[in-house]
């Protein structure tokens, strides 16, 4: 049994960090996509498709101070409930990768290889290599917003193209919002980086990048849904064989744990807090209703499941992968 | 994407289901791990232990006639409560590894290589082959209880060694029941096979079979709870290190879908149903006020959690992977 000790695989990580200097190659982290050595994939089919999450590693945050609008005793008492640490919380990243009839399609694209967002995220080529799927053969980049950690992905730190050959679709109104400089002085300061970063990683896809506006098809079977608050155009997208259908969430809950949980509480991190709010609570009951299969970018791995109501708010069930 | 198909993979396990004329070697089962290609195998800390699940397969079951004391309907709501199917169900077999200083030590066996109780289980070897773990070098095997499926995997098909360096630790009340002949008689039917198959499968270990009561330890930090009912000796065992705690918990719920959230049901698996009702609902009780860490033998891989009071039962919350 390979051993990974925490420390060890830390230490990686933070060399690779302090690594800007370093050639290009040895910015990626080597280390397992996962410090205990745990697979970064996960397969199941949706009808006919197979889908596959893949793991582009984790962030971990201060739990003090996320959460805008309630107390922390409150906040640490849900934690608990799940079971989870109080004081720091370590949520992923996961991306969703659908096999179709006309190629690869995946949603968002990770925080960008070489550590570019934190010391053990950026995992994603990595954990796509173990899963035996080339970027090469990616057909189609679906977003569902613009922030950093769904879109860093499309390029190296060098701002090199990582998915040569896919086209890019974005949410209509998400690219008019970010690509209008003219909105950068009204949005809020933590959001302003975005509109910089937005230009820098989608020039190199120039001639092509495909809006789609709500309601409409990316590829045929995978339809936008619009959901914004969380980011000004920020869409689901619901993806479907026949009568099996999977949602993929983006970031209408960041962590099911307090999110969906209390489904009111705001985070610095949604664009309009309100708004995110009330969008979340929207979909959740959609989904809990029509008991919709749920793929989400933050969730725990291997991020796919269900919602169902519970109390003040709505409970996850990760699928189970034997059914 | 290599995508393996459901046809393809069944094809491979029916094979070598019917090729018991075949050489040893090519009854393993030689596809991957799970049907999509899922890893088998994860890794988690006990304070500085390293404990890994591994799946030795699945198994379908049909619903109808499953619980002895409930409705079809009650047990078909339950089942939709957690979005599952409702006629069949696929449970797992997970057994657990741990790395102690005295060695790695593995809790009951699976259901034995080559598919020798199901044509989608028997995948122990390949999965621990994919996990690193060598089976030469389990150095205790450590048994829950003497079901088929908890002790087959301790010999081929032709009833030959699989673990050369272990040594066997069972649970002395477990050991004194099914080695006494004069037991057979008053035991329920569908529970007679294990006298013979107890004598068959243990024989090969003859010498370095230990007995351990209940509340001794089978290793330092290694603790025999014991919790009949299910079978007459059953137990569980609590693994400490330090004050982080996981309770191996064999088969108190078989399936926590519904015998977590329904602990009086009862089933023909139960050597003694409402004695394995009480001890279930006792047990249960403990885990969540102590808020024990578990793994569980037919839980949904990766098979470890949490259990919390919910209702008229419990719930299952999975461990987080990346917590």
């Amino acid at each position: 049994m390979t051993a990974i000790t925490r420390r060890g695989a830390g230490m990686v990580a933070l060399a690779s960090l302090a690594g800007a200097a370093l050639p290009a190659a040895a910015q990626v982290p080597a280390p397992a996509p996962a410090r205990l050595g745990n697979p970064g994939f996960h397969r199941f089919r949706i009808g006919s498709l197979t889908v596959t999450t893949v793991s582009d590693g984790v962030a971990q945050r201060q739990v003090e101070g996320f959460v805008a609008n309630a107390p922390l005793a409150d906040v640490q008492a849900v934690l608990a409930e799940s079971f989870l640490p109080t004081t720091t919380y370590t949520a992923g990243y996961s991306v969703t990768v659908v096999e179709t009839p006309r190629g690869l399609v995946m949603f968002d694209t990770g925080t960008g290889t070489g550590a570019q967002m934190a010391p053990t995220a950026g995992l994603l080529a990595a954990n796509m290599r173990a899963a035996g799927i080339d970027p090469a053969r990616i057909g189609t980049v679906v977003f569902t917003h613009f922030h950093q950690d769904h879109i860093n992905g499309l390029t190296t730190r060098d701002n090199l193209v990582v998915f040569p050959n896919a086209e890019i679709v974005v949410p209509a109104a998400e690219w008019r919002f970010w690509t209008e400089a003219s909105n950068e002085a009204s949005a809020p300061a933590p959001q302003k980086v975005n509109f910089a970063n937005v230009q820098r990683r989608f020039a190199p896809y120039t001639g092509r990048i495909r809006q789609v506006e709500d309601g409409a098809e990316a590829l045929p079977g995978i339809r936008a849904v619009a959901s914004h608050g969380h980011s000004p155009g920020h869409t689901n997208w619901l993806v479907a064989d026949g009568s099996d259908q999977l949602l993929v969430m983006g970031d209408i809950t960041h962590w099911l744990e307090l999110f969906a949980r209390r489904p009111d509480y705001q985070t610095a991190l949604d664009f309009d807090g309100p708004a995110a709010a009330t969008t979340r609570r929207r979909m959740l009951d959609r989904i809990a209703a029509d008991r919709l299969r749920i793929a989400g970018y933050h969730y725990p791995f291997p991020a796919t499941g269900f919602i169902a109501r519970d109390g003040q708010g709505f409970r996850y069930i990760p699928a189970d992968w034997s059914a």
